[in-house]
């Protein structure tokens, strides 16, 4: 599915490259700084003109924070969205009922700022865990919020960072029923990263007329392809959300699975999806390499899945692509304990193209040529479980010392 | 279980520090470097004077290497070993066919050399993954051990070594049926460490004479409790074993599960199982500290130990803990994603002593008093999970710069 859709960029689809969440028809976006860090922007918001239908997906962990309890209690009254606020700096997790009603609070103020009720306004955070939020400063930056004014997006694509080094946005379009379509997306990593979501909030955003049934499932199958295919260093946290907002403003007949040009759609937020999952990876903590295992042969998709995860979450699988290091030996033993039931004699493994192991057996190589290849920013680990057909790709990076300097610090 | 073999410590056992695999009557074993390694030792052998009963327990990595699929066999033809040939450097894993003859060669050649049957010979290696052995090296090795006159058993607990910084060995006395009893053991680390045995090889001891069944029960039983539970690095590898003989060398009674004293001798086991197996999370690849989680109350204890594991193994833990971060929401984190379901308000976590998440809130703390804890060697977090009585306890160390700079370099 991911490669039909790298095969659709040369047709079909226009790649906007500054493009993010505020460039589809009837969506503004705009972030401030309102003190909850020392001097970067803290805080953000997006707003549509009209009310969105609304798709979202949530955290696995069972200490769910309390932006996503509110969110997703709100969200369930009747799927539709015209506003999300975003806070970085503190997770506002682990704070139990006062974490709750000052998620509540948020949108109660937000509610009476943009004269908007207070269940089509989704608040998420992310930060530290087992803090309370300093709701003065919210309030400030709510109160401040200027949907008329503010069309600076690349002020909410800062303001929802926490250690990611880069902003992660992107904007596609796409003709259908004779209308550009545009599809845009911003998120954020870039610790805590790993399948099932992540301490990552991922916001996306389109001016298509879409059923709201299909936006959902379409969300979740993109979101399995890609957000949940990443991991940067196993952790899974408790506040990673990823929204699909479809406002309607462009004029195309209503998209749903029937729809003649729905795989055309479904593969323009495909990528946007993929686009942002893999800028997380790219842009994981201390990373310095992209690291993308392809999986193909296994007994089913999800074994493939399995087997691709572990691979590309090995701390020594990491360790030694961070060293340029073609040490294949920790990417059998890696593929060895994903608890898949496998053939070792069946097993061929790739690293940069090169083969290193055939049928579960060591086989020569060039490894100057190999080791050179291994400085890229991107390396590509390909192995072959079995004869099947299907096929999964993983995303994730390599394991530096900066991921430890980063981390150790992190709080203090 | 663990905090029972704690009190008997005081009482009943007589540590010997010193002690290793050779303390048992009837036990020698040397070390020696036959030239796998550049300078450091990188053979050794074991080797009891009588037949001994013999129990084993293998890596769960689909990729078993070739020395333990041919001990594997060898040991089940009537669960007696007398001799055990190590080498370390290269893992003779991932080596198909060749690697299980040379596995085999190695036991011939010891057959010959110690005037004992192939089957009675297990063999092991750690190391590199995909390289064949050069077998002159391993041949002169064979031929060069000398059981009348090396007594010098500290040459085997070196040679075993990788990336270890330390060897780690003990000996445990007891008396029963009033003889002294004495296990021992020689264990290494260091990578590639995570439950269900790792790049861990362990062999233990005992000049008890114990009848075969339930010296393989008991082997499981304390393996599971301590070997199992350490993680350096989340990877397990293709060749851990685990070894433990009896070769009855004192008089007791034949020790059966039956035997009044069974209690006692299997307590003095677990106790060497436990010393050793922490002593490879103390000394993980960049170690600078042991982490020890202890987490009680799940509906079972399986419950327990995966909660426990997954937090001594979160990234995001263990490098909070390098950096003497009481970033107590990373540990919450941890227990919210170990895909155990939990009731958040019922969590209850302290790190140090120190009660920081009551009731799955944050509560105010001594933070100045807990940092100072932190800078100490061993961190114990606790948590609190539920009402049961079930009580794990996992064990695993910080993440570290040298983790990564031992590991992005350890092949070139």
């Amino acid at each position: 599915m991911l490669e039909e859709t790298e095969q659709l960029i040369d047709s079909e689809l226009t790649i906007i490259e500054e493009g993010d969440v505020a460039t589809p028809k009837g969506f503004v976006a705009g972030g401030t700084h309102v003190g909850l860090r020392r001097e970067k922007k803290d805080f953000g918001w997006l707003f549509s003109s009209v009310p969105a239908n609304c798709a979202a997906v949530y955290t696995q962990n069972a200490f769910k924070a309390a932006p996503l309890q509110v969110t997703e209690e709100s969200i369930s009254v009747n799927n539709k969205l015209s506003a999300v606020i975003i806070n970085s700096a503190i997770a506002n997790a682990c704070t139990g009922k006062r974490g709750v009603e000052d998620a509540k609070q948020t949108q109660k103020w937000a509610a009476s700022k943009l004269q908007i009720p207070e269940h089509e306004i989704a608040v998420a955070s992310t930060g530290l865990i087992g803090e309370f939020l300093p709701m003065q400063k919210i309030k400030y930056g709510v109160n401040n919020i200027d949907i008329q004014n503010d069309f600076n997006s690349e002020n909410f694509n800062e303001s929802i960072l926490t250690t990611d080094k880069e902003t992660k946005h992107i904007a596609v379009q796409v003709t259908i029923d004779n209308e550009v379509i545009t599809i845009g997306g911003t998120c954020k990593g870039s610790g805590m990263i790993h399948p099932n979501m992540a301490t990552m909030l991922g916001f996306m955003t389109t001016d298509a007329n879409v059923e709201v049934e299909d936006l959902n499932s379409l969300l979740k199958e993109s979101v399995d392809e890609t957000f949940n295919m990443i991991t940067v260093d196993g952790d899974t946290s408790t506040n990673d959300m990823v929204i699909l907002l479809a406002n309607g403003e462009s004029n195309n007949q209503p998209l749903c699975k029937q729809h003649p040009e729905w795989n055309k759609f479904a593969k323009a937020v495909q990528h946007v999806s993929r686009y942002l999952a893999q800028s997380i990876a790219r842009d994981g903590e201390g990373a310095t390499k992209l690291i993308k295992v392809k999986v193909t042969g296994a007994e089913t998709k999800e074994q493939n899945n399995i087997i691709a995860k572990t691979i590309v979450g090995s701390s020594l699988v990491k360790t030694a692509i961070h060293g340029a290091d073609p040490n294949f030996g920790r990417i059998i033993s890696a593929i060895g304990y994903a608890d898949i039931t496998i053939n070792p004699t069946d097993i061929d493994v790739w690293l940069c193209d090169h083969l290193l192991v055939s049928k579960g057996m060591n086989v020569s190589f060039d490894e100057l040529d190999l080791k050179a290849k291994m400085e890229q920013d991107t390396i590509e680990i390909n192995a072959k479980i079995g004869d099947s057909s299907f096929t999964s790709t993983a995303f994730g990076c390599d394991l530096s010392y900066d991921y430890v300097k980063i981390n150790a610090l992190y709080r203090t």
